[in-house]
Order: C-alpha cells, then structure tokens, then sequence
C-alpha cells in the first residue's frame, strides 16, 4: 500500500483486485498532467503484471473527478503559441489514458461516489463497467466555459444513445446517478454505504476467471465493434477457434463436465 | 413574424431562438414539395444567419407531420417514367432536409405535440433534441401501404436499438410518447400544457451558450460519430485544441474562474 | 407436420407463418452439428419459398438453447490438430446460420421460454424481433468456463449498450426477462401461458403485409446500419424509389386511398 499523499493510490489484494483511487481532491482529482501520468503508467503496467486480474478506478472526496485542470491549462496561454502544443500534448496525453483502458487486457470497473464531469464522465464511459452510489452525478459541462466535452463526447457517444448525450453535451446539465444508469452510462446505481462492497464483488467475481479469456474476450468486443456484421464474425470465429485451443478453455470445460472448479494457468 | 397562412411559419425571438412551425394542417402537415422545399431554405437559411442561436421545429393542429404527401407523389405516376424521376427528386430533396437538419451549426429541437409518421418521424429522430407532448405518437407506417418506411429508417435506427426500431417498421404500429421515451427516440415528455414552456427554457438554456462552442461541438459530434474509436480521438483532440484557442473558451474559462457571465462573441 | 422426433419442428399455418421449434430437450437444444444444419436448411429454404411470410423460433422445454454442444466440440479434441479444423467448421456453420437469419428476407420472431445462454443468446439477439416470457432468462457464461462467448458478442453488442453487453460477457451472470427488455436485447415480456398466443398474433400482423415490402425493408435495415449517414440516405432513397415502382406499393396507395384491403401480388 502507498502514501496517502500520492495522487494515485495503487492497493493489490491477494485475489488480483487492482484498486487505483485518485487521491487529489484539493484539486478536486483533476485529471493534471501529473495525474493523467499517473494514470497512464498504472495501466500501462497493470497491463503486462499478471498479478493483476481485475481494476477498481475509484476515488476519494466528493468529487469523482472534475476532468482537465482549468488552471494548468490556462497557464500555457502565456507560451508563444498560446498554448497550442501544450494543449495538443495534454489532450494527447489524455487520449492515450482513455484509450489504454479499453485497451487494457484487464477488465477496469469504475467506481462512482460523487461527481464526474467532462473529461472525469469521459474516465467513466471508458471503463467496461461502472457502478455508481445513488448520490453520484454526471456532467459534460464544457458548453458553459465555452469549450464543448468534445473528446468527452467521444466515450459518452459508444455508450449512450445520440439523444440523450446530445442533451448532456449541449446543456452541460448534471445527470443523476439513477439517470446515468437509464441511459445505459453506467451499469447500476447502489446505496453510497454498500457502493464499494458491491464493486469489489463484481471484481471479485471476475476476478475468478481465466485472465487469459477475459483479455481474449475484451479484445475482441471492442474490435469487433467496429467491423461490419459479417468481417465480425469473420473475426470472431477465429478468436472463438484459438480460445477453444488454449489450455484454460480444456481445463474449464472439462472442470464443468466434472462439476469441479477449474484451475486457470491464464494461458 | 409570419402570415397564418404560410405553410412554415418562421418566428424568431430577441435571444435567438427561431421557431419553425409547420402550418399546413389541412395536409395533415405532409411533407409536401412545398413543405421540404420551405423547410430546406428555413435550414439552409438559419444556419448562416448568426442572429439564430438555437431552432426549435413545431406543428400546428393535432399532426405534428405525416410524412410524405401520398397524394402529390402518385400524382406523379401518370408520367412516362411512371413518377421515378419525380420520386427521386422528392426523396433527394427530404434526404437534403433531414441532413440539413444534422449539418446545421444549430441545435435543433422538436417540439412534438400530435401524430409524428413516416418522415414525419424521420424529422424527429433528425433533430439533435425532441421533447414531446405525453399525448404524442410515432410510427413508421410504411408497412401498411406497401411502401416500407426504408428512408425514415436511416434517421429512426440511428436514435434506437435494432430491435426496437425493428419492431416500429415491420409492425407499423403507433408507439406512445413515453414508450418513443423509453427506447430513446426522444429526450423526455412533458404535459400538453407545458410542452412549449419547457421546449422554449431548454432552448434558452442553449440559446445562452457560446454559438461557436456549440457549431464545433454538434459538428464533432455528428463527424466522430462515424469515426473508429482511434480515429475519433486523434480527431476529436484537434477540435478541442482550436476551440481552446478560439477567444470563446478563453473567455468562458476565464468568467468561470472570475464567477463571472461570460461575453460571448461567438467566435 | 412433422413428427415429433425432429429435432427441428417445422409447421406452417395458411396464414404463412412458418414455426420452427428446437426440439432437441435432452441435449437441452444445444446448437449440435446437426441443429446448427437443420437451422441452415431451414432458414435458407424459407427464404425462398414465397409461402413463407414470417418465421418463429420457438424451443420445447425449459431451455430454449444452451449454445453449441460442448460434449460434441471437445470429442474432436482427439483429432491430430486437436479440433482445430472441426472448431472452425463448426463456428463457421453458427455464424452462416446466425447471418442466414439476419439475411433471410422473412421476419424471424424469437418466442423465448427458458433459458437461452451463450449461441442461444446469440440465436435471439439475431431474429429481428423477440418477446420471452416473464421466466425466460439470458446469459453468455463462456467466461465460467475459459470460452468466452466471443461469437455471441457479436450479435449481443448490436442491440444492446456496451456497458450492458459488457457486464453480461464478464460476469456470465443470468438476467432476467425484464432486464433483457430494459436494456434492448428482447422487444418485451409476456405471461409463460401468453408467449406463444402473443408471438402469433405479432407473427399474423406482419404476415397480413406485403412480403416484397418486408423483404425490402428488412435488407435494407441492415445494410444501411453499415453505412454512413449520407451513403445510408443515398441508399436507402434508391431502395424507397424502387419501391415506389412496385406494384404492392401501388396497390397499398391505392387502397389506403379508396380506404380498402390492400391485395398484395408480393412483388
């Protein structure tokens, strides 16, 4: 377990259960270059540690996370450019963040206690399961400060239908948690008491399974979701003939037909 | 403002917000030539004319719009080619209005209250936002005369899930609005009388925000949409750098910091 | 009729809905070899017989499909390339099947009673339309034992939210009935004793139309999915003009006109 004074605090259990907590609320878990660093080594590693099996994203304070910092933005518009390549660097550096958690072989769950907004929401909608406290919300609010949550938009849109986050992005209203869980944002909402019992179970759960089929199969979603009907199959098949090949579907089959509980080797 | 007898009445308020009526009750508000024809210049027009900040589309009478006029179009069969010239420029000319709709640097809300069929549907599912009346419907009736409801389908199957919109083409069926709610082909329903009050303070809503802001943000949406997810972000990142840049951002982050009304410019 | 030891039922009624029923219950109608074959030549034979209209898939027994037969997939384990060659043969007569629904021009009805897991998921999210009973359950658990439903997806993730799909392929935990209709994977619940009453009257409806005009449609629907928005609206208004052309169309018009039943010639 790390210090209480890191931005991100990074705890493992004995069961592979990742849990990553953003700890910066005096800068209400801003995603800062700093934490988007963070971020980016945490999965970046967690990707290739094969202690780890599932990912917790959670947060402290009222504030799931507030989305980029205004204020070290801002202070880049004092360089020649006025800012372009720093923002340019931020933004990428942002991308590479949302994007390694689809890309991550681990399947990240996001927990919600409070509020996420713009590129925060974005942390939420980029994860492959989020389970919210009833007291949480959620905002794409960059319609107010004249800067449209358009990388923001990019997650939310994959996950919600084009009206309803067409009403977020062009109201920058917050949303409550049960709302979220209507449109399909996050996957339910909990009492704030029993948000974290009830994530850890679900990583707990998944947790029990071969790492080498979850990260077959989470692979395979996001590709797949991008082809036509036919090449998906096409490329579905053929995941679905490997997977069949590998020691953990023979020993998991045959552990069901011999009703005993299989023993992964995740390979 | 317009003559009542204008088959699309055009009234715009000292905020900015243009409201469209169709006005043609005694075609059951058809999207007739004239109608798409009306309806494409009130678009084209509203889209360059920097007084309008945000369009909302209404109906007069207990039709919100029915759809191609069937009259005007089998009018048309008694030509040499048996009316496929005419047929194509119809739907060509409703194709232009639907993606107008979509193009238009405005966001346009549907206020329905009434009978929303076939293309009358399709202009619905077309708007950014639609909030409606609870004694509203929708179908795409197509089915019934022969004629399925193949171009209304393109908007309807972008807004709902595959089978919900499966099941309004092959049954023909009329939908509630809660129902029309509930699957996520518009954003929420209102009493009759309040319809209109909470169409017009959502419009203001977006009305008050930076017209710049909200021509990328709609623009981005609609382009990434289309887009892989890698692709969406490298774009994405590049639209969110230039309207960082744009003096809009500067000054809504700075009011924001300041907690002070920003002064849009709207560039 | 056929006799009841099929293990594919096929009964169509005068009306040209045609019910096939997986009558396999001791193999708790698993997608084996040879239902995967009776489905194809079922399938691809109603497709071109014009006395089909519309199509139920409908089980026997309290699994509707339990996917493909494990025990027949893991004997070919015993093969030089240990199953390698029979895995792929098998996935690629599921995903024939699976896009032979999907490309059939008749509806396809899924009537749910039971539990439908894994391919038999797959088997309802691919029919155009579905409606379970309130103790019908869903599941794709391929994840218990190291074989994630990889194909299953790719069916599942286009009619439900990522999160949705997500959460089903992760856990490989069972929902209910209600929740597949909550989140788009079914059209709706009925009472066990209504399920089959209600299919035939939603089968019936559809059957009373035009079936060039539902052929039409339904090829279009999912052709235009892949597509853009302006290609879709390029597409879709040539598939609209030729319909127009028709003679059902003509015929529909008409009737709707002079307010009598229209007299399909199908084409």
């Amino acid at each position: 377990m790390e210090s209480d004074q890191d931005i991100l605090i990074s705890e493992k259990d004995v069961t592979g259960v990742l849990r990553l907590t953003l700890n910066d609320n005096r800068r209400r878990n801003a995603l800062s270059e700093e934490m988007l660093r963070e971020l980016d080594v945490a999965f970046s590693s967690a990707a290739v540690d094969s202690s780890v099996r599932v990912i917790i994203l959670a947060a402290k304070g009222s504030v799931f996370s507030s989305g980029h910092n205004l204020k070290e933005m801002t202070s880049a518009r004092e360089h020649d450019d006025r800012g372009r390549a720093y923002f340019a660097k931020i933004l990428a550096l942002c991308a590479k963040v949302m994007q390694g958690i689809v890309a991550c072989p681990k399947p990240v769950i996001a927990e919600v206690s409070g509020v996420a907004t713009a590129a925060g929401c974005q942390l939420v909608a980029s994860c492959d399961l989020a389970i919210a406290s009833q007291t949480a919300q959620f905002s794409t609010p960059g319609v107010h400060i004249g800067l449209f949550c358009s990388t923001p938009m990019v997650a939310l849109s994959r996950n919600v239908s084009n009206k309803h986050a067409m009403e977020m992005l062009l109201t920058g209203d917050m949303i409550s948690a049960a709302r979220a869980a209507e449109i399909g944002l996050i996957n339910r909402i909990t009492s704030e008491q029993e948000l974290s019992e009830a994530v850890l179970a679900l990583a707990h759960k998944i947790a029990s399974k071969s790492s080498l089929t979850l990260a077959t199969g989470k692979r395979a979603f996001y590709e797949q979701c991008e082809m036509s009907l036919s090449k998906a199959y096409e490329y579905a098949s053929n995941v679905m003939v490997e997977n069949m090949l590998a020691f953990d579907a023979e020993e998991g089959i045959g552990a069901f037909v011999e009703k005993r509980t299989p023993q992964w080797r995740d390979e």
